[in-house]
């Protein structure tokens, strides 16, 4: 099932297909994210829009429909924001400085959402998983040519997809009595 | 001079038109800011964008646009976003999270824009203000009733518009060599 | 091996005899930590000392040799921080207040010595795994009855012993490319 | 009146002597902080206990006795934690680390201090102030020798004492409704 995110109507078209072919949703991992490799002072209006609307509002729409499919069915689901290091920090490269912000803003969002969902008495889940540079087409579609992409994998540190993996099956694997609330996970060899 | 902030030609308008008729922007305070009484399960998409074309897009692009115009005359200006304690809290109040998040943006942004300044050898200053709840119509436009937002402000420790403006005067008139990167202040009886 | 970690001596001892007896230390879990019931306007110096002597100043002497241990024998370890969720906010009761400080301090040695670490091209790992309220004998060594203890798990959300082991153990079986920062997790129904 | 602020007993002469001759005190400003040229792991128990002791130990103890000088005559005074932009952030300076943990243990007390005060339903305000390098005898007692000391002064941006004087004069000045949490300042010029 193709679908864009930063579409609503797509996003809520997904979710009603979900709960006709599937019944509903169970765990919904917020992985989507995307940069555009430019400082604040270069930034556009349209690239900022851009960024905002997928990793922040399709984040809080999916998050939206997946805890209201949840609750229809007395579920005690899962959602899962995969953050980022610089959702912690505030790396000196000022061409991700704006995705930067969207990620701290995304911090904010993960205890804000624990904390409705413990005033809702609910027993529905909420984690991050906040990794530093993961090997992925990212910094391609970030405005970077295909060569500046993977030589900068190869020159630095990085996670392969597999390694989030192993932290979101960390969090999702804990008993009931446990929330992981956030897993920071970087490149051993990572500088910042 | 009227401008809805959100619009960004009304923007550049603005800004075309100091130009034109001031010369330029010397001194830049990024002091729009609202929220919706919605919690994160209970927003729309429309809300969310609403609320981040003013508190963040807007921000950046008056930012962007006040930078360049004292770049352009040599002036070593000021930036000031008018940032909130929630930027630097997360009160366990879920009809503010959405905004809380918008705000922990900010402070990222200002630290970001501060780095990127630093980087380029430029002495353009920038500073953050961070209150707590201010008695203005903040609340009204936020979707209470005058009614309910008279009470709030009436039964909530605030501060008014004034004591935002001491600090602001604190940080503009701070010798050349000495940046004040964030006051935080709240009303002295707040719990949060 | 019985060890009173806030004596200097005592620490210096074991890991001589660590090293004679099993050559040498390649994992470091930094576990012990307390607090007495006492807010800031309470306490007494003799409480300040005795808790940072055993969350700060054992946990870095600990951490020194350790780190001493492996370089000496060219092995690639790994120092883990047993910190808290009182490490990253600080909940509203006073009575924890000052060992709530405590472990904001260990928050920032994690990534000092990270940075350190990783300055010196070394290898080594280090981790945090930063958990809330775990059944423990930690309220009753920090001044509560054996009742009042029981009482208070039994009332207040609360992890067990085993699930920190879990968390401990992703972190230690990272891959040598990964190291994870830190794990914040939390009692499900814990409202901080 | 000269004071070994470590020596717990000249603390408590100290509040003695100014209870006798000036009845008390009515505001408290906690200057005093020192640190030693070491890194984690260069550093020793006895440097790090005699950081703590003056950093942490002395710092709760003086806040302690002037709130209760305070309440005993019934005056809404201030207290003020001179705190660091170490306080904020971890700059990548091994030789500070340890310093800047027991700064990071500050900002928290900061925070703790004033929600033990509200719970108490007290008027009594703190305010940190947290600046960057200011030109002192800082780096000297540090262990630097008299010239390193001055040439670090004047490769690397600092501040002068009247700089922080000036944002302590903007927190005490400010009305009796109005709390200021805590102004962070840095050199204009500083990367950090």
């Amino acid at each position: 099932m193709k679908c864009d995110l930063t579409k609503d109507d797509q996003v809520l078209d997904m979710f009603a297909r979900i709960k006709q072919d599937l019944g509903g949703v169970d765990v919904c991992i917020n992985n989507a994210g995307m940069s555009v490799v430019k400082s604040l002072l270069e930034g556009t209006p349209e690239d900022w829009r851009k960024i905002l609307d997928l990793n922040v509002v399709a984040l809080c729409l999916c998050t939206r429909e997946a805890v209201a499919s949840m609750k229809e069915r007395g579920v005690d689901g899962h959602i899962i924001h995969i953050n980022s290091i610089n959702g912690h920090c505030i790396p000196p490269q000022p061409v991700s400085h704006f995705y930067t912000g969207t990620k701290h803003m995304v911090t904010a969002l993960t205890e804000a959402l624990r904390q409705e969902l413990r005033q809702a008495n609910s027993n529905i889940k909420i984690s991050a998983i906040s990794p530093g540079l993961v090997e992925t087409e990212f910094l391609m579609r970030a405005g970077r040519t295909p060569e500046a992409a993977r030589q900068m994998y190869q020159e630095m540190p990085s996670l392969q997809a597999d390694d989030v993996t192993d932290s979101l099956i960390h969090a999702l694997s804990a008993p009931p009595h446990v929330q992981v609330h956030d897993i920071i996970v970087r490149p051993a060899k990572s500088v910042n």
